[in-house]
């Protein structure tokens, strides 16, 4: 602590301009100076992820900046900034988030409050500031931010630590090997530089990005690694990997890939219970894993590590390991509603087809970080088979997370829900609060998985009424207008207009869920769409020439896999990429006194579909004839089976799944027992 | 340890004969003084729980000994003692459960070996030896059993109190708080007390009884109750209360009663944590419960205890809670194979109509509770519905949990099985080795099921070839003989033959699945027979009247409430008291390479039925028409729903569910997708 009170003290007596201050210089000798590495200078107008100068990259993303998005997600975006960023930054401060930095400058009274991993909640908020700014000037919001990066880097450590859990008595449990299992120093430490990076690529101001600089320069480098004299590392909580990458790519500096690659490789020093190995998703060789097993988030956010380290080096052994986990993840594990993560028990991926519905887990962050890995994946080769699984996930395994008005969060994300359990599944608060941040940040950040460059051309990968001023890699201006009111409605006129003509190939993404799909450029048909992959049409563009795409929007039901043993007998309606459910308070059947699982949807029914604007903010509602069955006697098990005789006819009605539980509590069911006959 | 070193070598200096070692006197003052209780004198010929001074027990259960069991549970019992007993006695030894004992004596320099409860695995193990000697003489056996009591109650500590793992180091944890919640230290004893008493019931030999009776007079008495120089009590892992009540039962002391009535009320001294009183199912009045949650054990354990409690005091607020949770029960809670707890995470009961199949947790020790407190439920009230949950249980959920070898057990009995998924189910040993003891226990004292006096005649609660010999409570002597191939065949006739012609009633009970049932005395038609009743014949009955009786052993299809949502879509198969399950190996389609979960069942196919004498010990195996399903070909979720076309004909093999797993890994399924069509 007392080096902490004389640091105050340094700063509080200097008579640097704040501007000097938040470039929170470096503490040698006593004298603060500047890291050794440097971020690059051209911070201005960058992607989420960096691959400009990713070897194995072969799509670029657009930066967040260069696409203005104006329909579907603009409101859920608008509700982002205006709302859930604010008051999730209250709620934070409320539950001593902020104070747990405060009390190390003497500023507050307060016991350290939160779990071990608290620090990393507001790193994650930042980060969702940064995209935020990086799309428009919010100068409140940054004032906000600016003061709090400036009690952030105020506590850290001359040694270059930063953590406001294992101080005091705590201390000597630094970076021991229990800690850095279980412990989330690294984790913490990955969430602040991806902050920082989203930060410093908004404003360019360097403050909180060069603390992180110096915690992995001063603090970690020369102690921790490979050699025999620093002690070994296990992330625990994967999350450092891919930020270190991204710091790699945001400096240029090899080591910090370097260090990653360690990380990921594991260190034999030390040795690992099995259980954990598989939990924390690390402590052995990536490449090793020949399935998703143990803590989702974990796992996911390993993925992205992974495939991040496969983008800078082109390692052939982990490009095999993801593409067999991501066969994994798409033939065993993966929700309709692209959440993943089967067990509340280690909010765990279970056994292959174990996808429970009201006992799904699906955390948000889960199907964040789902969402995190697919867009590797397609920067890595440039397939719509990952895109296809990001959209499912955003649309409806992501968008379930936060409530219309934006004040509430669901950690888990159920696909089935009886009230009567007493569950409450949207709350403004959680102990542990990874998954709020965690939306804000992906909805901040949502204009910059758009679009990406290739070498030849422009690959468009999301839908959504929006306007991209960029500019293809040979440096041709190119603007894309995309008018649509996708995902209710299935045609999409993009305009495209390079700032000369210039012949290159738009990449127009059909999804997999698209029987039939129509392309005509400036009005003439263009042939060879093919459900789930990027149709590619090279020609010479001129500006204001148009892209008309009419996708198939025909509700569609789905089943799963026989071997999912919970679904056998039901079916899911989708429509476009939306995934809907029944919600009880919807049903007439339900107004009644009768049970949501007694209805069944008629397999041969025709599904109405109709937009209602005044309702959950404007969504497509879809009615599907069903059957009543007769309510049984309260029996668990009765003999016989009920026979076709033992119905009423009704209407089903179902509404997107994202916006479940935002009226009174009520039943849901995302798989709908049907009938045959 | 030097009370104990002294007290070793104060045994080992004495010239006391085995005997006298055996009935292991009391120690004051220095001397070893016989405790103040003393079991009853008539130890002869009793009962599993003895009712017969219970004022609130309309039925009172027939010893053990006075059964003797020649039909279906004949070859289980001989295997349960000369495979079981014996071998689960070596495992324990092996892994150290016998060292803990002998360590504090120095004979073994050995650590502390297993769990907290261990030492309660070895005193179940006694109670299932007691069982065992109440019906035959196995004087190998029974050296075996009192060298280990010997070894036992040697290391009871001065103050009386008996434990292997709170001591040295641990000894300052002993009954604390937070050890009294998780510690399992009443958990032993009330073992020790169970295994103690069976133990005396068998031998006569009051050595292990006394020293159980120490612990509770001179150790827990004086200590630990509602005065206010006592320290609370919270039992944890509730089983101190049944325990406590059935050493009432055998020494007619009230102040064990009264302690049990304090342990289910709770105390509110002690504060505790909302989520342990709903884990450990006690810490509150037992009144206030509403229904089962938390670890199903615990409950089932609780509930056995307060029905015991409601059995002597006739308490009110008891039995109307009671008759609450058992509807609770059987509404939401039992899982169709009498198995109970739908969760691994907590080991615990799930949400109403939370029911999975392949991740049903449903604990061999679990079920055991459930028909432990099934048989008391049934002892209150004399009501058929009681025996048909005992008898689920019995020739399901629990048979289920030991291999027919007698050396497999089994922990969890899911319903539905993937081997793929790597679980092995069958093993045997298991570090917390709850569950095989139990099963070994509740096979040794199946006989004590069979039947029931009553003041007005005798109850028939289990159907099984066997002779019992035995008196009503008038004192009339009475013999019956069943003859029967239950529960391969539903036809059971029963000589009765009184002492002397005398006037009683017999209770036939008619289980509920048995939808026809003829009856007849003597040849001669008695009308009135109903599902899940007891039939009442009273008459006078002379020596060697005949009682036939001819239960429905249709095969029946089996539906769940429509809110269990995993089982939508499926029905099991059940017949008689057994329930099936089809298993990979037997199926035609399986030998063909193709999946278990394309299997669909014809609701309207006709079942035949045979009877397989060489097959898995001998059992009847159903075959029902079905169908194949197309092969999916490795998606997850595929537009549209199977159509009737898509499939070819073949017969499902059912084996019964307790013989599942003994031969080689095999996918199995209790409830089987049907198709209408």
């Amino acid at each position: 602590m007392s080096d902490l009170v004389s640091r105050r003290n340094f700063l509080a007596s200097t008579t640097l301009a704040a501007a000097a201050v938040l470039a929170a210089p470096r503490r040698a000798h006593g004298m603060l100076v500047a890291p050794e590495t440097k971020p690059f200078a051209d911070w201005k107008m960058k992607p989420v992820m960096d691959f400009s100068r990713s070897p194995y990259a072969k799509l670029r993303q657009v930066p967040v900046a260069a696409v203005t998005v104006t329909g579907y997600w603009a409101s859920r975006r608008k509700t982002n900034v205006e709302s859930s960023i604010p008051s999730m930054r209250e709620e934070m401060v409320q539950h001593g988030r902020m104070t747990n930095f405060e009390r190390m400058q003497g500023k507050s009274k307060e016991p350290q409050k939160g779990p071990m991993y608290s620090d990393s909640d507001m790193y994650k908020w930042t980060e969702a500031v940064g995209y935020v700014l990086q799309s428009e000037a919010q100068p409140d919001l940054r004032k906000v931010a600016d003061a709090q990066i400036r009690e952030i880097v105020a506590v850290q450590e001359p040694s270059g630590y930063l953590n406001t859990y294992y101080i005091e008595d705590r201390k000597p449990l630094r970076m021991q090997q229990h800690t850095q299992e279980v412990g989330h120093e690294l984790y913490n430490m990955g969430h602040y530089l991806q902050g920082a990076i989203a930060y410093y690529r908004a404003t360019g101001d360097p403050t909180m990005l060069n603390a992180g600089i110096r915690f992995v320069d001063d603090f970690l480098l020369p102690n921790y690694g490979p050699g025999a004299t620093q002690t070994p590392i296990v992330s625990g909580h994967p999350e450092i990997e891919m930020s270190l990458i991204e710091l790699y790519r945001t400096t240029g500096n090899k080591k910090y890939l370097e260090l990653a690659g360690y990380i990921l490789h594991g260190d034999t020093r030390w040795t690992i219970k099995p259980s954990a190995i598989v939990y924390m998703y690390c402590g052995i060789p990536f490449p090793q894993r020949t399935k998703l097993e143990g803590h989702a988030v974990r796992a996911m956010y390993a993925c992205c590590g992974a495939t991040d380290y496969y983008l800078e080096t082109g390692d052939p052994a982990y490009w095999k390991t993801l593409e067999g986990l991501w066969q994994d993840l798409v033939k065993h594990q993966l929700y309709v509603t692209g959440g993943v993560g089967a067990r509340a028990e280690g909010e765990a991926f279970g056994d292959a087809y174990e996808l429970p519905n009201a006992r799904a887990y699906g955390e948000s962050c889960a199907a964040i970080g789902n969402m995190m890995w697919n867009a590797r994946m397609l920067a890595a080769t440039g397939e719509a088979r990952f895109t296809d699984v990001m959209e499912r996930a955003l649309y409806n395994g992501i968008n379930s997370g936060m409530s219309l008005d934006g004040k509430l969060y669901c950690y888990r994300n159920p696909l089935a829900f009886e009230p009567a359990t007493g569950d409450v599944i949207r709350n403004p608060w959680y102990d542990t609060t990874c998954c709020p941040p965690n939306i804000e940040r992906t909805f901040a950040s949502l204009p910059g998985y758009f679009y990406s460059t290739s070498k030849d051309g422009i690959y468009v990968h999301l839908y959504d009424a929006s306007e991209m001023n960029w500019h293809l890699e040979d440096g041709t201006g190119l603007k894309i207008v995309q008018k649509t009111e996708y995902p209710w409605k299935g045609d999409v006129e993009l305009t495209v207009s390079p700032a000369k003509p210039h012949e290159f190939t738009v990449y127009l993404r059909i999804p997999s869920w698209s029987a039939k799909n129509d392309v005509r450029v400036n009005g003439k048909a263009v042939d060879g769409a093919k459900p789930g992959e990027y149709l590619a049409i090279r020609r010479t563009w001129n500006a204001g020439d148009k892209v008309e795409l009419a996708m198939d929007m025909a509700p569609r039901l789905l089943q799963a896999n026989a071997a999912v043993m919970e679904d056998v007998g039901k079916a899911a309606m989708q429509r476009g990429p939306v995934v809907f459910c029944m919600e009880g308070v919807d049903q007439r059947a339900q107004n009644q006194g009768l049970n949501l699982s007694n209805l069944r949807a008629d397999l041969k029914g025709e599904t109405k579909v109709r937009f209602e604007p005044e309702m959950l903010g404007g969504v497509v509602v879809l009615e599907h004839p069903g059957r009543v069955m007769t309510e049984q006697a309260g029996d668990l098990y009765r003999v016989g089976v009920a026979g076709a005789g033992e119905n009423t006819a009704t209407m089903l009605t179902l509404i997107p799944y994202y916006v479940w539980a935002n009226r009174a509590p009520s039943a849901m069911q995302v798989w709908i027992p049907f009938r045959e006959a």
